[in-house]
């Protein structure tokens, strides 16, 4: 099996980076990342020193898919994460993500309290505190496409995947992504071992990470936004700002999904989506959102075949 | 055991509205609701006339309750809903709900498209079609208490409760609520039998509907925003738009409710919630959002004792 | 000439409270106003005592205007605005104003500095500093008229529109108002001496005031929100948050006007909208916007005529 | 003097592009630049075609400032600009820009009506229609410089500049950029004949320029964000969205910068801001914002000298 270090990190995701890998559709492999701190918080007393690196999610790759072109759109199955260094790590960094774009620290001359937490993982409980263990639930922050023409940075989001930060990108979950470029160009990254909705404080408990991943590749269908299927639900992925734009993208994608591969007509499809819909919001100021129909409703079932497109 | 008619409605949660019945702090009581066409679609072909009422969301109450007084929190224990008459009904009445507050139909010189569902319900299923049945889940979809001054269209949510749209509001959950006024002056309506995350085309499945209620009253505790309360979770609400800031506001609820009551520090409380917080959506134009924290994260379990406050 | 005084000051604007004063459509009349401290900061070293009147933003009215009844508009022409008392107040009260809803103090357990302005008024200048004059361009806060139903707290503002906090409203102007309830009930206060674009710490330069209007009547003509004409502009009025939302409802009102009565073509006023279109903001985070066009750009001169509506 | 024809067009602003002239600080050019449709629209029936070129906002450049380092600050002088083939054009291409993300032709299964202006430019005036000629007031809409690791597509605006589409970068100001790679390399295009404050239906006056420049350069002295001075103002810039974070944004740079400038201290700056501060928006989707200040109201006039940094 194919195995990608970290060695080569990058803080966008765009067609100037160089392929790092090439993987055949069907092939499953392992892709190291570094954790969203750039490995700077390893122990108590460390913090991210960001006059060292500005940047922050540092993604592994880019992995080129042979025979991907424009037009494709990428299957991306997880199938396993384990942690690299036994812990993850997580912090309050700035009261800043709660409050907005203000810089307060400078209006109010003070600085706020910082805190980090190094959290052993062990036996499916990340010990977020000693006597206040949480249960591990890995997932996958940073994951996307290179964009036709843009680098974008990896502390964002968009239609070609990126900082999503999604629990529903976990291991047993399959993810579309769009293809831009040629050789698709995936880079992964950003792992947390656990988040919850919203990622309120913009850290989650971050790791460097062992990830298992099979891809696969459907030729000449595109999408237009990432999409995510699990044994549950069928999912569209919305970017935007504020909340209630990402809503409706996720949501808009969701119905015409509906429409064209469910046979539902238009008007049912927004309307069911109302009784049944669930919504999922990836870090709530990056305005990632996922809207999610459950198979249950769904006209028929199709076994184990790909439902999503 | 006391019984409430649906023959009196409000459009508004105010202090003006004239109590048309009393309890006493321990009383369980069935209160009956209109639905939110104000009865007006009933079956297939019929529409809300605007031109007859422009409103919607009618309201039964105020009750008034004996001995609240302004600083006091009122609970609300919801025991049971049941459809009034068998069904309920859905539709969708505009696509400005997913685009916005611009009136496209005026700027398009078009109408958009109509479509009204008659929903029976029987034996725990809701017929949104003949081949496609939900479960029965219902909730109430505006509940609130008298603000001290204003008098709040039923239409709104806020501080005092009003149009929150949460399923969280169901049989088997508590609800707290602030007093403002004397009585507190309880407003009930709106119940819907099955709602998604969102409410995304506004109208969820809307039925008349008999609810059963255990009040009671804590005195001389204030809270600043409601709260509710299941088996797994403690929740706080916030309302503000964009939904970031109603995010906000259930998260700031949250994480003073978790060191006032539970003694974590602030900064732990704002960090856990990062991992172990979940979001609710109520109807997302409306921006009412609830922050659940799992109780098995709580730092000791307390029974049956009411954890809340 | 009516004069009306400021003992009787409401909190909200609604359809509850009493009428203090009756006018015919045409008369001109005196209003005086408190003003948004409730008179609690006269001198350096004063602050408002919340825990005396929570509320803020009091009204003085409402007043009953002869013949208005729903359906009909309520003008109002603002003739002259003058100091009560010689001076105006402003402070700095919190950055949570800046840096929005979640109670930063509360988190960094630390006190806001608090900083109040006594500014004498004197030669049409306002003395901020005793070396830095500012011009004197005093303006109306709030101005509505009751809602049908609703109480709606002098905070906010609306389709009646209450604290639009608009420099627009000013000597000079003529303001439309629609009329919801019998007499229209009209409130005034919370007057500015001075106000930026956005009144961005949310407290302008405020001083009791003495205000000269005439009211006039449109009879059996409805608006949709209120509208504003000066010399030089006509302008429509939006309040929705974010204030993306307001600038839509505000363009869509100045264009379905463009077109009822200047005969444009829809698509024809709002790309002419793009290129000579004006916004001016309110309190940018109450999200009044106001979208002016100018009367340079319509069709035809119609004199001293009134051209709204 | 240097002129930078338009044969070389850029979709994004980044450090990846080449090159295609070299100035040094205090030299004047000329740079052509291609209007927003790629010139695809010059006569009446003209569409852009989106299947041959998806993107728009072509820009010239990059130019290469000698002696410009990271850290530094670029200088724009604006001295003129001029319509290349004396017309622009505008249209209405959806209403989807006046009613937010949703693809509403998908939806009601219609197509938005489309409509072009062809708009000869003569003497000052812009004949949007033969009857109704318009202002002749140009403006450069995106000009930027390349961030150190990301290529940013023209169509979004950021702390690089980009797609401001502000009409205060004009002829007779002076912009100042933040410095993020050797040579700065400068990018310009999407000219302006006219446009209106927040660009309502999404196209200006669009046309193919000449302009004219003098760059210099600031060196050792860095800024956040994009700044701009007139004759009258000193403007921060900034880009956020909703409107009320690129506000925040923008204010937040114009305190600081009269704090560090002119010696106000920060709650003075703060409440000065609100009285006398102004608010321009470019486009209200894309949320581009300048906080203006009076130079009338700053400590001590110094003549000529640059008043910014």
């Amino acid at each position: 099996m194919k195995r990608l270090g970290k060695e080569r990190l990058h803080f966008t995701i765009g067609p100037f980076n160089e392929p790092v890998l090439r993987v055949k559709p069907g092939e499953t492999l392992i892709v190291e990342t570094e954790d969203a701190f750039i490995g700077m918080i390893r122990k108590p007393g460390d913090w991210k020193d960001n006059s060292r690196i500005p940047w922050g999610n540092p993604v592994s790759g880019p992995i080129y898919i042979e025979g991907a072109e424009k037009g494709d759109t990428l299957i991306v199955d997880v199938k396993e994460i384990k942690p690299l260094i036994g812990q993850g790590a997580t912090r309050v960094a700035s009261l800043a993500i709660l409050s907005g774009v203000v810089p307060l620290e400078r209006f109010l001359k003070t600085e706020i309290p910082r805190k980090v937490w190094i959290c052993p993982i062990k036996n499916g409980l990340i010990y977020w505190r000693e006597d206040l263990p949480l249960p591990y639930r890995p997932m996958i922050g940073t994951i996307g496409t290179a964009p036709e023409k843009q680098a974008i940075s990896t502390g964002l989001a968009g239609a070609h995947g990126g900082n999503l930060d999604l629990p529903d990108i976990c291991p047993g979950n399959r993810l579309f992504l769009p293809v831009f470029v040629e050789g698709a160009l995936l880079h992964i990254g950003d792992v947390h071992a656990l988040q919850g909705d919203g990622e309120l404080c913009g850290t989650a408990i971050e790791m460097p990470a062992e990830i298992t991943l099979t891809i696969d590749l459907i030729k000449g269908k595109a999408i237009g936004w990432p999409r995510i299927e699990s044994e549950k639900y069928i999912m569209a992925v919305g970017v935007g700002k504020p909340l209630e734009d990402a809503i409706r993208i996720a949501f808009s994608q969701l119905i015409f999904w509906l429409e064209e591969e469910y046979g539902f007509d238009t008007l049912d499809a927004y309307n069911l989506c109302t009784h049944v819909g669930e919504i999922g919001i990836g870090y709530y100021l990056q305005s990632s959102v996922v809207a999610r129909f459950p198979k249950d409703y769904l006209p028929k079932k199709r076994g184990n075949q790909i439902y999503c497109i």
